[in-house]
């Protein structure tokens, strides 16, 4: 993509520290919330004007909530931050050497860079199935994913070759952690409840929601228990869950796996993630993937240097891989960041950062969730999807979303129907890659 | 783009004579639901699968509401409609000799033909003017003009040029009929009320809304009070209004008027309409553009086909150029041929279409209107601006965009906030005409 020659990337020279920080997402939209009154320059660098909920992408993929509803502009944010600057760039590389952060519009120094970056779809190095998989990470992704479903069913009606229909109607996803539960139950509330009126030509008696799971369990972040009612939840609604199962290849709606083949012209792939790294940050300065970083959240080696959330690495006692790459963790390290830049620039020693487990959860079709709470709590069914609906409901940004989230949801919760079933982006898999060039 | 080689256009044979209609607008829409219960098969074939509520698509474009309030899915429409067949189609042309439609998945045959295209935007045959502004007919036109609003605020904070600022941050709509004033309009309370906040770096009190139209006054097809009272509003709030102004030109960010010169790097095109004249109609069945219809709405020396809505011209005493291109005509012409399909089918007479005006609105800003009613009452300012509200509440489709539209409008009235500020087209405007080529 060209880039105007006109466009420049500055910010005005203050008597401050300047802390830029990449990225807007929980991490970072935290961290500079907290640091409203420090004597800094704040500088956020994103791609993308907003803020993403991440954990309700799912719901905007399957037609349940248009984007608004989970995404908030950043600058909106920040109303009444003054010392808080934000630029729509995308971060091309750092250079620690020159405390400069490198855009294709020009560079930035830094007094401090915090890395919030993070996390990208991890395709595992298969670059075959990367072309042809759909993956469920960015509001685009989500875009994408919720008009490849309607016109696959727009078109299905148009195919009068049946074998071709079958595997058009068969969706795959694969992956079971909550992405890949909560969407597969999404997708068997879609077939049971609203598709089958819609296209009353097709009989969605035939639609296979397949779920792959390369482990013996699903929602391996959770209880035992969470991962055994998820599966019985999701069996009960129709999904075909194989654990267990890896994919080996994807060619013409073929799914090759090791233990066996399924026919599906669509693999949502939410298999999993890895942090979102930069150039210039070299790879003894990564572990797993992720920058390793101290107690403080220090990059290793690095004074002036942070990282936070999933692209950050923290070695402890109770997590020796580092903590699980999701919102609450970048969240409180956003949080813990800022009090230790006050203490910081008052001259007093950095506190360590511990993190307190909240807990989790995940839901599975129209009313049902699973939570595990702190202290072996654990819920199921409504009283789970209740307790699911509210938490979420709470940590969307701003009154406005809530209230429209909330509208759509006791909507559809009583008429079961989905509001947003409008095809708007009919591209093939081939003109999505050439269009996500200008994304 | 390639067509898939599965996809064929097929519906069932049936005994009932097959209506075919084209397009899903306020016409085909009406029509569509007022055959019911007639036994004919009725197969309804647009481009998109929703159908669009055209009157507000200005409020998409400006942040105001996502395009789930405003479209409604086309088979949702429908439901308990045993005789309503939709496919997803784009209709390439029309062959009335072998009594067919084209698409590029193949043709099919009907009994009955109804055109129902409705309008594309006019550029009056500036292939050049074409390629550089920004048109607001479609759902993909609105979401693109809103990712270029505010795309442009973020690229011209990181613009050094100030000429260039000043040029990027200037609006140019051309038109003031309904669309171009309610543009121009929301426009200004963008600028007023919510950029100023979002940019605190950029100087808004520089900023034009300038809004070009051709004849002496606004809103041509509404009262001379209504063109008046908008005139005056839209000063008020700060648009610069040129009348008997006409674009001749527009190059790097320089509009040549007839009477003098513009600086603005967007244009916004609203400056009329044409019928949307499919393939295979040939010149002597149209007048000025529209397909010539008798008081039935029959195609002149047609006995099968018919036209209504923006795509028809009757000509009546009346209405001696044919009637407004308007959601309200489309809507009585669609009920009232479907009744004429009835009396076709028990072997009566058909009726003449007459058109009952029931008068007409435009919204200026955030809660002020003018509307005009049958017999010269005239209303303006904010009781006016209830009635728009109100109207256009009653005539979306489906209880859920009443609602979710309603919240929204109840929202943005007392926050003066617009919640839908997201970039998600980052298109620029060579790139837009590549994605539309998918689209």
């Amino acid at each position: 993509m060209a880039i105007p020659t006109h466009l420049k990337l500055s910010v005005p020279e203050t008597e401050h520290p300047r802390i830029v920080i990449i990225g807007g997402g929980f991490g970072g939209l935290k961290l500079a919330k907290a640091l409203k009154k420090v004597k800094a320059q704040v500088v956020m660098l994103d791609r993308n004007n907003f803020h993403t909920f991440q954990p309700l992408l799912y719901q905007v993929a399957t037609a349940g909530l248009e984007p608004d509803s989970i995404a908030g502009p950043l600058r909106k944010s920040f109303e009444g931050h003054f010392n808080y600057i934000f630029r729509m760039v995308k971060v091309t590389g750092v250079d620690f050497e020159k405390q400069e952060v490198q855009t294709k519009i020009g560079n930035l120094t830094y007094d401090y860079l915090v890395i919030a970056s993070g996390s990208v779809t991890n395709y595992f190095g298969n670059e075959e199935l990367q072309k042809k998989v759909l993956p469920l990470k960015r509001v685009v992704h989500a875009l994408d994913l919720r008009s490849h479903i309607l016109q696959t069913f727009e078109q299905a009606e148009l195919t009068e070759d049946y074998d071709k229909r079958d595997r058009m109607m068969n969706f795959t996803v694969v992956g079971g952690g909550p992405t890949g539960v909560e969407v597969s139950g999404a997708l068997a509330e879609l077939r049971n409840h609203i598709l089958p009126s819609d296209y009353p030509d097709l009989n969605f008696g035939m639609m296979q929601i397949n779920l792959v799971e390369g482990s013996d369990r699903l929602l391996n972040g959770m209880s035992e228990k969470s991962g055994k009612e998820s599966l019985k939840a999701l069996e009960k609604l129709g999904v075909k869950v194989r654990l267990n199962s890896m994919v080996e290849s994807f060619n013409d709606g073929i799914i090759k796996l090791n233990d066996g083949t399924l026919e599906s012209d669509s693999v949502i792939w939410a298999a999993g993630v890895k942090g979102n790294i930069i150039n210039g940050i070299n790879a003894e300065s990564l572990t797993k993937g992720r920058i390793l970083v101290d107690e403080f959240n220090r990059a290793k080696g690095q004074e002036r240097v942070f990282a936070i959330g999933d692209v950050a690495m923290m070695q402890t006692e109770d997590y020796p891989d580092g903590h699980p790459m999701m919102a609450p963790v970048a969240m409180q390290q956003g949080t813990h960041l800022a009090k230790n830049f006050k203490r910081l620039f008052s001259g007093k020693d950095l506190e360590p950062f511990e993190y307190f487990d909240k807990g989790s959860m995940a839901t599975i079709g129209r009313n049902k969730a699973v939570v595990d709470m702190p202290g072996g709590l654990h819920f199921k069914g409504f009283f789970a999807w209740l307790i699911w609906m509210f938490v979420h409901i709470l940590y969307l940004i701003g009154f406005r979303n809530k209230l429209i989230t909330l509208n759509n949801w006791i909507w559809s919760y009583f008429t079961y129907d989905k509001g947003t079933r409008l095809i708007i982006r009919t591209f093939s898999a081939e003109q999505r890659r050439k269009v996500s060039q200008y994304e």
